[in-house]
């Protein structure tokens, strides 16, 4: 088991901005396909739970695409042999009220398929 | 890549609940064993983000002991291979003032030692 292969981590270091990207566009069809696409993918976000790609992409598609921007303030990558990696990061999104501050974690499996997000989480702190 | 392998999945299945009961009973030291010992080891815990298997450990050993029952009210363990999974769960916890909502992930990963959480987050819902 080596982790931080530096030929693994450097694939999702590049995949990951992707992600990103597609996040604070609303890319609703790209973050649907970097998820796993299976009844087994799950994502817990800032107030709701989603069991199953189904309602992970009813959610994107019903998610206004504003108010999405956000700073990656911390971002770290540490992958497990080569098909396996955590990527978790702090972000930071101002409001008209405040200053928000929130964490992300992903699991991402390499599957025959390609990289795909198998679980993630999204948090806002107090 | 097999998803669900019934003995590893048997085996993530065995370990977690020894989590859950030291979690609830503060057992600091099952708590710290079951992290990695890595500097790479993560926890983004309801208020707080923790780097490094040191930090996790200072924040158990401050942490007071009351207030830690939960009821877990739903429990999913997802295993990529033989030696990755992803648990996620979410709790009730009834305080004087309200009923709290949360919800937890870990990816355990089984390293030369045996398995460990890498990575974990907790957060509470709105």
């Amino acid at each position: 088991m080596i982790v931080n292969d530096p030929e693994v981590h450097a694939e999702l270091a590049a995949l990951y901005p992707l992600y990103e990207t597609a996040l604070v566009e609303n890319d609703v069809e790209i973050l649907t396909k970097m998820f796993w696409a299976s009844e087994f993918a799950m994502r817990f976000g800032a107030t709701e739970n989603l069991y199953g790609i189904e309602e992970i992409e009813a959610f994107r598609k019903a998610r206004p695409a504003v108010g999405l921007m956000r700073k990656v303030v911390r971002l770290d990558i540490v992958t497990f042999g080569k098909d396996y990696g955590s990527v978790t990061l702090e972000f930071e999104r101002e409001t008209p009220a405040k200053l928000v501050r929130g964490r992300q974690s992903q699991v991402w499996v390499r599957l025959p398929e390609g990289w795909r997000i198998v679980a993630a989480h999204v948090s806002l702190l107090p």
